[in-house]
């Protein structure tokens, strides 16, 4: 009798069954601390309005903490015919506590407890993401600094065009992982609101304190209209995925560069040998396998807000069961992004510079607009000057001067990277990841 | 000799020119007051490093300001032969101030004057958005007041679920624009920050000052970096288009929403005449074409970012002609939000709601959850009061009782929407439009 | 010393091996038969071109005919530390045969070895999802031909429109299954090409009879150029994802008007018991979980083809890593699509039918144009035919006249499900899948 | 009175007005003929059903070859307050003829009328298609075979691979097209199927031959049952852009490629003069804007299948006034291939090919593979081989073989591009285009 919800006489099929529970009970396995968090919250908040006495929360407490460290330790586990990590809290509750266990879902329905836990999963996720753009963004800042000094041909179409460097490149990418930082913000404040109390989408006539719950699990606010609560279903997925895909997309664009430099044609980066992977039928071949793999992991990234909208296009309001769909979009995406990053940071701790790549007669064209700015500040009018230097290339008289002197914000000669790092102190205050964590602490007894 | 880059010789035949000009001198005309702006503040700007005489700047400065008032009288125009609003503005300068026009473009590509006036459109057209969107929760939350009484229908699963009410129905979509306005924040940020000095991706030998352009024209911030203010290109539109996205998505599941509820079968909600339309075979029909096509056009802009992620996706870092036909998938997508805002306000206002829906005996089942609360309420642990009410509904002695007294937050009977206006004007704080537009005011001399 | 390329004194991290290996381990099982049979016509052929005598063959024949054996036993296995499946057959050949098991791999590389077996692989599951979508088609011509004289509302705009039947209903999707087998088709085509002997994608100095392998292994012909046989890596994923996606719109409309007719406020249709899930809260509820999955399932999948151009868009000619990635997308949607197949299928058979629902009064005006076309034979021109009976409705002398005589090919009276059969035959012969049967067959000896 | 629908005393404001005419008066002029084409049908099947005279039939007939010969003049217009071009060819009719001209809409509705357009529409544009990417095909072959002994460095992973050759190159894509052909076939003959007779997706209560207008309208078949015929309407759109997005693909690879070879540090290509632009600010660009605009045109067709997938999505069955919005990205989409396979045509003519480009001893390791062939030759199993070239490269002995003797087919030494050509043949004969090119000859009198 472990389906919540079965009625007498009707046997579901083994194939049905498999088709509706899905991964459902692998995927909630990563629900099950965050569920027992938000089983905590309510509980509390069941005994605040007197559906439960002092002495059963104490019960539950005890019996929900115990559950929470045989998560930690791995031994939590769903068992065979459970339906899902709900249904299996609320079996050890009862097997526990008896009657006790049966009243833990007054004034709740499994739409907003799968909603709240969600949004918990999604925070926490979301933190360790915002921890390792951090990571990444420092390594950035440290190569950019490291090689300041060493030019790169920049490129625009794919054509020679202007004097770069490595110093440029590298701090373009942790600048990049800011504006993410500002995406990612937009996530979190979505992921950020209390469900709880909305029932299955229309409240309960339970005088529940939902206040109470929005404090002690840490949120910054209530989603209020019990509707809205769950229609924010697919919405908190979407931005999470929305935030993901922005940061996924830097990192392609950058493993690109990187799969590009290292080509023998370009010749500006080297992978250590650890990164690069032979031929089965080449043997002279390194191939920078795992700059691609980051790519196209990022990129098939990019493609999941489009899932997830195909899905919910159309739904009128209310719950559908279509939304048990989004856990299998959303929670492998959270995992891989963190992957990747993970792989991309040890990629750019690694990766070679070589240096004195502008010495090569080939990129002579880079440093025409030099010779134009030089006319300029001989008072040439732009134009002219810009008509000049064309005349010189077309009659081969054009001479490069590899002077450089840039030095206005953000340019060659002034990379502004403690800028970037104040900037992202900001980017990171503004989280106020410490409520939350304080509020689970407290939670949890810690 | 209009084209800026084009060599004595060479003739681009005119096919080609169509192909590649695309819808840019249509387009370019929204660009036309940016641009100005941006010229303003880049010759200010030039003056202060030396590069202009203050004569010179009063005389850009006074011919930008004609220019600017051309626009807005709807007289300036791209001329035939010239390719975009840059050249246009330049080509007039100079015809009207001969060399002092030909200095202007100095320390500027075109590759960062365009880069600045799609960040100024954009965060000119957001601030339209977000005005909008607000007139729209506006009307949500007095259409919720004026029917909080009135009951409604609440599905799950497309089933009868729980009593629900207008009050609720219109009250959680003005909540849903709150977190709508979250999005465009976060795309607001990243349209707010000056671009301008990165020249065609990799900065200038002539000493920017990049603070004071900033200043001028009010951004938030510099993108530091020249080589990730380039590559911010592809980025603002893709943040824009996320959240444009997330907003048509609220927008077209209430048009949804709005269809289904207009059905005969539902029956929940009337359409004023002038939003229906009749058939070509079928006398009797007044069908909710508008209500339609708000939800399709909601839909379609939701495929736009995976548009622009299509087009950006392993292009390497640095400029590429590609990026101009983000213009074509930007631009439009601003007006026709713009568009579906200015119907879904007007269908808002006008549509009728019926009243007493859930008299209906087929409604009875909505209120088995109030029976299953009646019984916890005594004492009957909630698992056993639910099986007692299946039983109930199985054996036929089950009767509705249909006294609602939900009172949590966000419930049927709480509403909360003074909460929610207060929100509202928290969210619209975080713009801080003011900076912007004092800004622009002061460079424009108002 | 199972990863074949790896060089002496290079370590391959773990966290870099998880990264880059990814799902290939597990998902390569499903390719092993494949494997076997490429193998298995690449052997033949090095052996006729004089690169292995004949006992050579005779050796690796039987070898490759055990391995095969093996699979189909479920005992083979990709060991621990072997990277793909390929690796694992070129293992236990070397194992058992020695400098023979070496040879295998001469005129072969990974790429067009990979490439055949998912040639192979998507041949063979498009022929399970042809054979379920033509068990699909009969159920619904069978259900269709059952209920041709139940009525059905028919809707325009979700608005009351002219009479259907449950006849036509059925047929409809019928039909449309029969045009996602013309999509089917191009999908087969593109996968039943052979890519062997395009090496690395650039051939190889052996003089390879690519010809052979094809009759072999019975492909419709040869991907000729290698180059683009190298290129087709991608192309055919993306055909069979679009074809798929195809389907799963078809399944996705059919699962929508399921959960929409089974709502009570429509009344249409009836789901057995066990394809219905109840409530944690609500004691009442029977919800249409299964068909809601099954939307949201094919829903899905319709974004695939998206995820696919993301990871491919912009990338140069030649094999990228990235491709690997493919396998993930393309394998699960197989097996998916499958899978949603059985369970409509199931849900068609079962699916219960309301009859007599035309004869509620709330339907009257269904039969508008009934009464205009009774004008029209009466010689009214149709335009004033149209008008006399909108006035007839507004003034209330409307009748509804219920004798529905609709004759034409394709109405409600005349469903010519028999002329669907006929196209059906006719679709199916086009895939010739006997050819591949009988080679496949003739290779393995049976 | 010009709206069809329009009922006495209802005013539609013109912003609504506006919203929902939406691009269709201006797409409606590309639909003109084929909509004459309809009526034509239409009315002789009309007049054989004995629902007009012939006599009545006769003026018709007159009138509307009229009407056509206006819009080949280019002189039909959608007058001020006309609705569609539906609307406007009947008012004509009737302007002309009185009471005959309305009497042509009996047994029609609107919704058979735009979907047998849009049908004969699609059929004539993708003929076009075909034919562009047979020229493309064509050019291609002769590159190939022009350069068929000019090597080029074959790459994978972006490393230098093995040689590859021009003839190689341009044969991939020829090749590549003609699977494109295959995807055109799938769109075409799901264009190539007849709706009319379907009304507004129910039928009617007339005799009406709908095997005659699919002989008269040159269709390969019906869209049998009607709920179907009306269900085609978004499939048939989605088709024919999976096809065009297939096709897109191909292109944007090949203008990838072009981009990139065209680039200082690969030099394998030259753009002519007039496909290339300069920079505004350096003088010695020569950017390939014609390639990457080539390039970003087809990425961005890719999204559009995922465009009409988001707007159908989860839509039951029925029309739904969100399919006429499936005309603004069907109908541009139609003509941006168009445009983007003549100016690939004109590229691939006029691109010039640098030879000897293997000569450089930078690719000296692109001749390894051609050493270990050379020792299995000698017996040396193939692993072996590839372990002794592995050190060779390792210690410096390896000395590069510039000899090639590539034979089998589809390699450097083979390219077979007769085969190919036989191909093209073969494929093109399966759209049939003669059937339906003969019966609207015959219908238009011609």
């Amino acid at each position: 009798m472990t389906k919540l919800w079965q009625k007498e006489g009707i046997t579901v099929s083994e194939k049905i069954e498999k088709f509706t529970v899905g991964r459902d009970r692998e995927l909630d396995l990563q629900l099950a601390p965050f569920d027992v968090q938000g089983n905590l919250a309510h509980a509390r908040m069941l005994a605040e309005i007197g559906l439960l006495t002092t002495t059963e929360l104490a019960g539950l407490e005890a019996a929900l903490k115990e559950i929470y460290t045989s998560i930690e330790t791995g031994e939590f586990e769903i068992e065979e015919g459970v339906e899902d990590v709900h249904s299996q809290v609320e079996l050890l509750l009862t097997r526990k506590l008896g009657d006790v266990g049966k009243k833990i879902h007054s004034g709740r329905s499994r739409n907003d407890q799968v909603l709240v836990d969600l949004k918990l999963f999604s925070r926490s996720r979301l933190k360790e993401v915002v921890t390792l753009t951090t990571r990444l963004f420092e390594v950035l800042v440290a190569r950019a600094e490291e090689h300041k000094n060493d030019l790169l041909p920049g490129y625009t179409h794919l054509q020679i065009a202007m004097p770069s460097s490595f110093g440029l490149w590298f701090g373009a990418y942790a600048e990049g992982l800011l504006d993410d930082l500002v995406q990612l913000q937009a996530a979190y404040r979505l992921a950020n609101r209390n469900p709880l109390g909305s029932g299955a989408g229309y409240g309960s006539s339970f005088p529940l304190d939902r206040q109470l719950t929005t404090d002690l699990l840490g949120f910054e606010g209530l989603h209020v209209n019990v509707v809205y609560a769950q229609m924010s279903r697919g919405r908190t997925e979407q931005a999470v995925l929305n935030a993901i895909s922005s940061l996924a997309a830097t990192v392609s664009r950058l493993a690109m560069d990187v799969c590009l430099y290292n080509s023998q044609n370009f010749g500006f980066l080297v992978l250590p040998d650890d990164m690069t992977t032979g031929s089965s039928i080449m043997p002279h071949k390194k191939n920078p396998d795992v700059a691609e793999l980051l790519r196209a992991k990022c990129n098939r990234m990019k493609a999941l807000p489009a899932e997830i909208t195909m899905v919910l296009s159309n739904l009128p309001s209310g719950y559908h069961r279509d939304m048990q769909l989004l856990k299998e979009i959303l929670m492998p995406a959270l995992s891989e992004i963190i992957e990747c990053l993970d792989v991309a940071i040890y990629m750019l701790e690694h990766v070679k510079v070589n240096t004195g790549l502008l010495e090569d007669k080939k990129y002579d064209l880079l440093f025409s607009v030099e010779r134009v700015n030089e006319l300029v500040m001989q008072q040439v009018p732009f134009r002219d000057a810009y008509k000049q230097v064309g005349v010189e290339i077309a009659n081969g008289s054009y001479r490069a001067s590899r002077n450089l002197d840039h030095t206005h914000i953000g340019s060659i000669g002034n990379l502004q990277l403690d800028l970037l790092k104040l900037r992202l102190t900001d980017e990171l205050t503004k989280f106020n990841f410490e409520k939350a964590d304080r509020a689970i602490g407290a939670l949890l007894g810690n």
